[in-house]
């Protein structure tokens, strides 16, 4: 029997304040929200998740790197370290875990300097502009990478 | 009873290749084998999907605005017109209706002139890099979208 | 007796949504109405104005070619391809023929991408943001400008 | 009865010149041929035109900003301050009147730094290329829109 | 009576060593002078003032989390952090506060990467080149703006 | 006894309409109230304060050469000239005066070509953002720096 | 003995007006006339040549598509579409057939826009400048290149 | 026999101070002394030279077209006008009279923005880092050249 | 007698997964094995080495500060900061020890964002490509540049 | 009787290692190879041909003087100085023969400083990526262009 | 009394050429016409010159090494080498003389790439455009330079 | 017994003045200086050393050419070509031997267009900034790497 897929969700800088402030550009779920449906979908599809926020780019380096042997994939809404961190994109490489990096918002729409993504090179895919739905989508689409590999 | 949402599934220039040519870069899955799994979802999740491939930008452009008052939403993979179509993206604009964007491949691990979506702006969202899942992926998001609208 | 003037109008792609779409930015004028109103205007100039729309690039490049020796200046809105089509600037510099470049809208207050016109410099010269009444200006300035020839 | 609209013509630096000067870029007319037609036409349309030409970029901000509550709307020849006067921009988006602004060669056939206008963003429309044609194009186009207003 | 003012003063990484190092850039007084005078200035002004100083972007963006709710402005010198942070400014966009943002040196005579601000486009206004009177000039600046407000 | 310093105030092209024009942006507040309260502020800080508008370039460049021996120090809100004028800039460095340069609005949120000032360079600092309060801050920073010199 | 060798010979729009037109940018031949010369040699060097031009973007995708498994070469002149499309790349990349680019004129004296090739870097060579002996050197380096092979 | 010789020397702004500020970059002569200089030279070389010095754009303008039929030759030192005026630049090629450029600082040491001159494409000739002397260089080269004209 | 040179040895994120992760980038010796080289190579040259590896920038730049005083000079490995950090550039700047740069990998021959280090116009020299031989022939640069200061 | 036409080919530097070095990117044959098969070539052609390899910039601009006036044509592969040597490109363009570029690689696929050619503006034509046979079809398009001059 | 000035003039590659190629470009005078013209000026102004012209850039550069302690100063014409050649800039900068740069032709009419001078930071001064002229006002400058020094 | 290696020290243009010339920059010590310590420690440590300077690329491309096959390793300061030489690039690269690139400053602290190295891709490591001690440590970190091939 294949053992239970493992996955981390890493969540970056200012998505505690998820569902509390600009409600027009990140939605009204709250990230506890988000959690939920989830672990909830997490069941349905019989893996594992686990969770973790912060505010502070070597907290999710840390993360990144004790993941690795711990979890098969990770899931990744890196924030606004998307575009400005080397660090949590070579700690990626470096663990070579398969990522897959979300998005809630369409950052097309939003100013230039979102557009470029550092972590986007390192990641299996990304999935952006569809809110909360689009975390679940990325469980969806792991656990089916997985399963592939 | 809500009425049944209709889909429409564009495909771009060379996407009727697929699984026939270069299976490092797009995988091994040809488009009737996506078109056919995205059927048997969509019974699954209660809607109508209907396809179209064509290697024409004006053709691409010709369906978008027929689709307009005739489908719910569209999920277009606009292949290399993402990256050069302005007719395409204005054509979006203009019947307004929600539009999810797929990329089988990551456009981020390859050349730079790939990186940048004329599309992205005027799309709900896009979902890159996870295959032929990101069909099934867009298709599930699509809907949900559409629910919730 | 100087033989009647024979111009072209050609419109490019979205264009016959005139008046249907986005009335914030095109105005709420329909492609026949302006055509309408051209044709009143032609015959009030004494000329004659044809008329042609196509959301395909090839067809707008086939038009141009075919109208060589057959009017003698086209009047072209090229919408989207205005651009992106190197194609169509080489037909009209192929053809020769005077050429009025109009856009409904002020281009240089939309996205930066449509500042750069690669029509504009095979073109006699161009009338932007003034809406439908461009097209009708453009046929004056070009009966004047054949007229002077 | 409708009150009859006055327009201000505002021609910028060098174009004193005009018809004296480099005739293979500007053409032949001088700039008081123009205003003799402009004159003609508004006659014919029954509204009022004055004109002012400056090769003072500070005069040409003096003059926008007297305009306001005097005329209902700028015809603008910038020439050389086109490219490099924000003053003149801002001098237009702050009395908020209408301007057309009118360029006597193609500019796009011309040196690179004349293809950006810093005025284009804050005028209602463009006429290029169209030589002295473009100034009575731009009062009928001016006439028609503040009729429309 | 109205209730009395909250001011939030953030100072960014190393400028803990403020007057102890490169007197030359950044003068000569501490940062613990420049908190005593903002203290007596804010006595002055009946506003109550409160400090933070951290090298770590991460704890930065926590303290602007925490001040929503228990002060009304935030007088921020982002130090390094101002040129590469979207964490920082996504955290100011998202609690809503409004923000002065003060630099101690004129950083337009410095390194060209120093000239660009990812925190100004979200800020209030910016004091820059006035040395620690920056700090006391920004007190007095977000009190009378909240005043107003 | 220190002789009493004395400041110019400088105002650049379409400020004349302050608070006549625009409010959306500039705020309601006229020239001659700003100057009303830089006088009241003047008499507390025990200075003399000088004031000069003008929407030409030399003008103001004339000005800056004319208070070289008769001021101590000016304070410029060079407006539209602030993004052009390599005029005023070498005004400023030739006569050098300790210049602070003050902006109504934070011209970071605005076009991009307002990012870039060619005259903070060569002033001592920049106010930005903080409406009419910026030229009160201006003139205290300007005293207390002239105090310390 | 050796099955031999089919060549497809692409031209891309405008092309049809060879010699018709411009003949100091493109010469006088038509391409009739070349096309006669390439059979010609093709004789001679006992290989079979196939034609098509076509002024349609996606017409000539279908073609490169559909030359796979018929022909053991492509001579490609794309004309405008060599400086913007994608899906022409796309197309030859997707087929894996040897394609060599051909220009008649030197596109390196020309504007800046025809400097950049898109088909290149998937092209075995490229021949330019060299006018309709263009493609009769790269028949017969195409007809080495594949005995080679 | 040849009629003599008229040249008219032009100052832009700030140049008035010459001698007076700055002298680590400009040198310590004034311009009162360099006149005086070329009056000299003038006797000896049997030419008249005529002066203006501007810190106006416009009147420098001015100048300029009223120099046509008076003068065989414009000596411009258009300093800070050098990197910003299209209008001077425009004028200059209006009136078709030679121009020679002068610079008294070697401005390929200065700032970047100082390396780019509007001017010189217009002109005959540049004469730049040779201090006071570089305008009797420009004399002497002037009416070399007219001689030879 | 000299006192004993003191030396400490920063390493920057996920430089803790040396010899573990991308041997074929990074090499496989450890940084446990890089360390004890660097104390056996301090005795050797007489001098005391330190050591401290941090994937937060924060604690990078407390570590920079706290070693002011404290040692004579600090070779550090910035890793992925090298390319982001402001902060660790001022910091280092700050303290005014001299600093050697280290990198394991030559990052000339990898992503294009790697070959722009913020560190290096702060630091005395760099090492690059060497692998773990970089760290030693630093440690003899930097004792020879004590001995020589 | 025509007079035998006389071709120089000149070869750059690193191309006498040419088969001894690199062959996956420059191929097996040598440069005795190349010329052995030129010269029977000419022989066929009736044209005669001269070599000279140099890896001096100053020697193939020598060598480019002196064929004026004893050659009629050179075949030039400039290998490095390509991209680097203006002094090249000055030398073809002061003599005036026709001169026809060959690279032995596809230049579009290796890195981006070499997509750029200063030669390539002053040759008739360019031949690249065909191996060694660029060379003999240089040398039949040169023929050829010769007989029709 | 003061020694003769010895004065070194160098020119870069195809100068040798001049007035036997392009004369459109760079006149008709020849090298050895303007040696014997500066030779005779030499004399008026009781300096010594002394000439070198060479196709390659390493003997430029041992020349100008080789005139450290023999020459005053250099006039250098490097031709295309002012724009490629950083070998030359050092040389300069190495020596320490005072050096003068001449262009023949007005270089900023010419190819972009003309417009930068690698040179001209490390030189006093340039003359550009003037012609065989040049030469002898950089000789009379230089003279005029050394007599002040 | 192994044998010993042999490598080939490499200096590019003006190295020759090194400590004759802007020690401020370059440091003291005069290439001889160097080339001295370098055969001590090659006694050291048992290899062999060879020199090499040369003010012309050609000659640098020959030497790297002639050391094939007759040194292990080459040490090269390309100085000055640094910048601006495909041609030696490409001669290291033909090659293949390991090359360690040294300078004696940080570039990094000086002119923009030395911050790019064409050469550092094809070397193995590059060190700079440590002055002469940057050949010493160049010498063990070649014959330390020679050892572990």
């Amino acid at each position: 029997m294949k053992p239970v897929k493992k996955i981390l969700v890493l969540n970056g800088p200012n998505l505690n304040l998820l569902g509390l402030r600009e409600p027009g550009i990140y939605g009204s779920e709250t990230l506890e929200g988000i959690n939920a449906a989830l672990l909830s979908l997490a069941g349905e599809l019989s893996c594992e998740v686990d969770f973790l926020q912060s505010n502070s780019e070597g907290a999710l380096v840390d993360a990144i790197q004790q993941a690795s042997g711990r979890v098969d994939g990770i899931i990744i809404n890196p924030a606004a370290y998307t575009h400005t961190s080397v660090a949590i994109r070579d700690a990626i490489a470096a663990v070579g875990l398969p990522v897959i990096e979300v998005h809630l918002s369409n950052v097309y729409k939003r100013e230039e300097f979102r557009h470029k993504s550092l972590i986007a090179p390192v990641a299996v895919g990304q999935i952006a502009g569809l809110g909360a739905d689009g975390y679940l989508l990325a469980l969806r689409g792991m656990v089916s990478y997985l399963n592939r590999a």
